[in-house]
């Protein structure tokens, strides 16, 4: 467990191992909610609520991506912690600043918002200026609210009506195969349980590859939070999953299907911005020194996620602010 | 060093480095020859010398290929070692045993040699059995002289006259930035010589790619020492070097001109059955615990060195036993 432990915060619980050598994901703490009322604990207003992510880390990346799609950056801040992770935790830095408290490490914001937290130290996490509490650290909940309570300035909506069910069943469909599969395979202790996790890994890729030879989003013509929740994982993983976490059986960039959706995703307005490579390497590489002791950060592999794409052979129903960008998006921020 | 040190073997001299953080491999301790003068004191006799082998080890591998392209089987005898090696180094096995003294370690045919020896236990050893001792443990020196000191029962000669001195240089041109490259990048304890190293191999590589892209072999249109040089070091970079040495900038069955050459010689008759990649992928990953201290063996790539090759497009000349085989090839043994 990721708790203080004779005076120190250990970070292992990120690798935290069942009997059978099984990576067990430890669950979020706080699970509170904001909702488009004036008169909830929590209730949707600008300017109240701060995010604090890793530009490294795939959960956070959902909410960094949801909040740019819908336009919420003048309504929410977010602020980008140290990728390396230490002994004690994501931390801050002078590159990398709490903006609210100037706290040194994410583990002080959990401490602020419950002085007896010992759990995990996770981010994202959505922040109450107003009663300086943590709301929310689970990222498919703070992905949801963001689209639903808030307005934003975009006409993007991520949770459309007539594709909820689908949305929701295709978010549970990849989470244990592929969100959460791929750090299976690589915290795995034994090489049954890699040999599993990786498995499951790929048939899950080979699912959705073929899926998306007819279909040009995880739940039809519309982009929603499933392609999010999608994205955050190919987006990482032939620079990471592949060689870090061994899931090298193949490449996205060899899945045509799945390559060309990644970089459909990756060129779309705003998203470009949300994307760190060097962040998602170092972090990584560097934190991980049970997998990888020497820290090395490797230099590949040389793919360009700004090439052309072929997804527009497939229908597609996207709002005006998502539409025919392919080519701008490139140069985006 | 690979040592004896306070009554242990250590194996940590294959990742010797220096001040640095760059791998520095020792050299090889036994350099006498086997010549075809009857009164020479090791001379081509039939039946008189044994290699020892590791299927996994890439320098090791050189020897068992020329062996089999000469066909030396009946003339000189050959045995593996266990893929996996621990604290003590390469050993013998029920399933692998020493077929001359029944040694439980490789090293015991070492100090059978040279009672004093505390250098590197190392793959290939090439054994007189009439004077019980190493001829030769350095691949190279082993390849020529099985090439040339052999008459053997192929028509095939590797290191052919008017090729020399571009075999030569073609070797001493690979060997640093590509079969020792991807050690110096996989043993690097710094960031920047792991950096370095990469970048000198991908260079290679991409060099080659444009050279085999004219051209059908490394020397020109015959098969030479050169390709078994490169060959070693090419069949082993997707499952071994590109994962577990971070070589990741692209894979080779990503470079058209690389792969289809190592398709090509992998299908030549009798070169399939010196490739082990099961002996591969255990030997690196489980014997090289601080690059991969989970020891987990990966699962992929998902790659096939039997499919169909492009290099007819371009002339060879081949000997007859290494002829119009790329199809039947694939059945070989």
């Amino acid at each position: 467990m990721n708790m203080l432990v004779d005076g120190e915060w250990r970070t292992d619980a990120y690798q935290t191992t069942n009997d059978d050598g099984e990576f067990d994901r430890q669950e979020t703490s706080f699970r509170d909610e904001i909702v488009s009322d004036a008169d909830a604990e929590f209730p949707a207003e600008s300017g109240r609520y701060h995010v604090y992510i890793s530009r490294a880390c795939p959960w956070a990346h959902r909410v960094a991506m949801t909040r740019r799609l819908c336009g919420l950056e003048d309504d929410i801040s977010l602020s980008v912690v140290e990728p390396e992770r230490y002994e004690d935790g994501w931390e801050f830095s002078t590159d990398y600043p709490d903006p609210l408290y100037d706290a040194e490490y994410l583990r002080d914001i959990y401490t602020r918002a419950d002085p007896e937290f010992t759990g995990r130290v996770t981010v994202p996490v959505l922040w109450d200026e107003q009663t300086e509490t943590i709301v929310n650290n689970e990222s498919r909940e703070i992905m949801r609210m963001l689209n639903t309570a808030f307005e934003g300035s975009n006409d993007v909506e991520l949770w459309p009506e007539g594709y909820r069910e689908e949305v929701d069943r295709v978010i549970d469909e990849i989470y244990d195969p592929i969100n959460n599969g791929v750090y299976r395979a690589g915290f795995a202790d034994t090489q049954e349980a890699y040999n599993a996790a990786v498995e499951e890994v790929f048939d899950a890729l080979d699912h959705w590859e073929d899926v998306l030879d007819d279909q040009r989003f995880l739940a039809g013509d519309k982009l929603t939070e499933a392609d999010l929740a999608m994205f955050v994982t190919l987006i990482r993983f032939d620079h990471v999953y592949h060689t870090h976490f061994k899931c090298n059986r193949r490449a996205i960039h060899e899945y045509p299907n799945l390559w060309n959706y990644t970089k459909e995703l990756y060129q779309l307005p705003g998203i470009k911005s949300t994307v760190n490579i060097d962040h998602i390497m170092r972090h990584y590489y560097v934190s991980h020194d049970d997998v990888n002791p020497k820290r090395l950060v490797p230099t590949g592999p040389d793919i360009d996620f700004s090439t052309p794409h072929n997804r527009d052979r497939l229908p597609a129903d996207l709002p005006d602010t998502l539409q025919s960008e392919t080519t701008a998006a490139v140069a985006d921020d």
